[in-house]
């Protein structure tokens, strides 16, 4: 069989996986699918870089669109990052008829309908499995695995940085910028956290799913997103001691024609199975019309298991390269029913409510009690803490609108805007 | 685009629901990937069955061959169920270069070496996606999703049946038998329920998972397998008691050249994911050399769910049919690095111990505490209770050795073998 040409493009921490991958498996994959994958050439503006990595004769380059316009380049993969170049280097790939793997979702998310045109143009293919949850072969599972299924829904933890945080503020007690500061010690944060933090990552790939899983391409200025910084300790103790857990989701819930988009923290309880997801995992409920409900879990980021997806995706790009010309299937997103993307708002519903007030507990759980009784607000469970200068209190409510309840802390003389979160349970349809 | 041809062999449950999918999703598969897929044929022996289905003018049969050897199908569906007549129909559409898809675990466990050979032979494509975990697209997962990966082990929920007895008899405290028959007066569990509570349902599933993600065929004689048919409500009750589950799981586990397989009831803390997995559903552990741990949850079983299976492997058959002959790859079980299947046995670790005595709860748990005393036998928790006539003392242990558990049932005149079942946690590699 003829070899197939790799290009690689970047060689940070996933390039230098993707590398390390291809060296160790390439017998084991050839194996298994008869493709002899080859790493021909990779380009990385520091050269430092690439010292030391087994790149088995394969050419190098400073410049990106060097590999991919060489000849012997059948697949080219994009791991540089960013936009920009990026996106220069991935058009130009489609282009010249090589097939593109990706796994930049802040690229598909900013310009997919670009790049979906290009690649259906050219005809070329475009594959993206690494850009969304990382090791776990989500998008293979929905795109080809539920094929025969409408998507209702999907849910997920998709920020493994968020997650850690979360994680370990409930382990340990302790509050958001300290287990923040531990996590960028540690290589878990990034320095300038707001991208996974504000949920900007997160709503990143809830872009690509919601082209993928319901042909609807979206941009991030379409998805209301919120993060975690907003979360005290009390926020993740008092969920804690209701056997709640608090976990940062993306979400798309689909109902007839409109197909709702969002990144919030999301009040779930202990008894479900993705307030269970502990740690740097993802995990993500997928609801089809014919299947019901799955879930996938997995590390969502990471050098080795990234490359892991990085790789299934090069083979499926061989295979791809394999099939007659008239054969090309767009296989999503560019066909599927016509779906209106909205901002999932949480306008009603069961919520997770924190007033902070300026007097003791004692006075603020009692002004904040007579409210709720005055608006009707079921109250399931309610807690009160002090904090300097003032105190805390948090309730989960039965059904109520969230109007009332900003209601309920302007009329208790809240010091801040409370902190309003979804209390919701995914049960299987 | 040339259609895609379809035979159906079975219209059963499962036949049914895929007829009803292909039907109402046809045009949603075709706008999705180019592929106008017809069924243009059906055979069930019951000519009943078929009245009232959505056939779209599909011609009828009562013979399963005569539909393979139409020259009008391109894809056959075995959805026969059994041994005999499904493998004679299987091989000669293999024989034909049909591309077969078929949810046949027992056909795949028993003759799957043959039906391999003869796809490779023809050459012609075997799909089965169906055969294992339902509508879980768990088969893609391993052998597409994880393909740059050694798998070291695959461990899972796989049998509905088992799941929900367990399910039942954990949160009704109910015995074993009355929990059979209510499932059974339900239609969860078979009239002859063994197939299922006897793990050998499960085990047919190992024999086709360590084919595919260890490319070693197995037949379940080389399997050790126990049901749960053993467990008694206080064995449940007292594991719950301790925060833990018992769960019935197939397990390959792979060391070295080793491979080892079988099915057991496994006790696991509550805080593991698999001991979160209630009711019907299934959820399996797999864990590469370079992802690490995935797993992947859904239903297992019932009409729409497996149909939901059958339907995206008849897609990737139409796929595999456009793919240039010279570029037929086996993507496994075909080959791999050799491994040697081993029974997995439970020889040594943590236990949960069952015995039953003849004498009162006191009597009997002083003279168990006696003889794990002598033979330093570690104990984390041990509870009691009478059952007629005589009682019966659970304990979970320490690492030991399940030879030291058998002295201690025979010195304290134990009137049956000890229930002995691992604790395993599934942590990450």
């Amino acid at each position: 069989m003829k070899p197939f040409g790799i290009g690689l493009l970047g060689c940070g921490t996933i390039g230098s996986g993707v590398v390390e991958v291809l060296h160790r498996q390439r017998e084991l994959i050839r194996r298994r699918t008869g493709f002899d994958l080859r790493l021909v050439a990779v380009a990385d503006p520091s050269p430092e870089r690439l010292a030391g990595l087994p790149l088995d004769g394969a050419a190098t380059h400073a410049d990106g669109l060097e590999v991919v316009r060489r000849p012997d380049v059948d697949i080219v993969v994009e791991l540089i990052g960013g936009v920009r170049i990026a996106r220069q280097a991935t058009v130009e790939a489609l282009r010249l008829g090589k097939t593109v793997v990706t796994a930049n979702k802040h690229l598909l998310a900013d310009h997919g309908r670009e790049l979906w045109a290009a690649a259906q143009q050219a005809p070329a293919g475009l594959f993206f499995e690494a850009s969304v949850a990382g090791g776990i072969p989500l998008l293979k599972a929905v795109r080809e695995g539920l094929v025969a299924n409408r998507i209702r829904s999907v849910r997920g933890i998709l920020n493994g940085t968020c997650n850690y945080i979360l994680t370990a503020m409930q382990e340990t007690g302790a509050a958001y910028a300290d287990v923040l500061a531990e996590a960028q010690a540690k290589g878990y944060a990034e320095k300038e956290p707001a991208l996974d933090v504000d949920g900007i990552d997160t709503a990143h790939k809830v872009c690509v799913l919601a082209a993928l899983a319901f042909g609807c391409p979206a941009t991030t200025a379409q998805l209301p997103a919120t993060g975690i910084s907003a979360l005290c300790a009390e926020d993740i103790r008092w969920n804690l001691d209701w056997d709640h857990r608090i976990k940062l989701l993306g979400l798309l819930e689909r109902e007839g024609d409109l197909l709702r988009g969002g990144v919030s923290p999301v009040v779930l309880h202990e008894d479900s199975l993705l307030a269970k997801v502990d740690g740097v995992f993802n995990a993500v409920l997928v609801e089809g019309d014919i299947v019901g409900q799955t879930l996938y879990y997995g590390r969502g980021a990471g050098r080795l298991p990234t490359a892991s997806a990085v790789v299934s995706d090069i083979v499926d790009a061989a295979a791809f390269r394999l099939m007659p010309q008239d054969a090309w299937t767009p296989r999503w997103p560019v066909a599927d029913d016509p779906v209106t993307l909205r901002p999932l708002t949480f306008d009603q519903g069961r919520f997770y409510a924190r007033f902070d007030l300026p007097e003791g507990p004692a006075l603020a759980e009692q002004a904040v009690r007579a409210a709720l009784a005055r608006h009707r607000v079921p109250v399931q469970a309610l807690q009160s803490g002090g904090f300097s200068p003032g105190s805390r209190v948090g309730l989960l409510t039965g059904e109520c609108r969230r109007k009332t309840l900003e209601s309920v802390a302007a009329e208790v003389g809240a010091v801040a805007a409370p902190l309003l979160l979804p209390v919701r349970s995914f049960t299987s349809g």
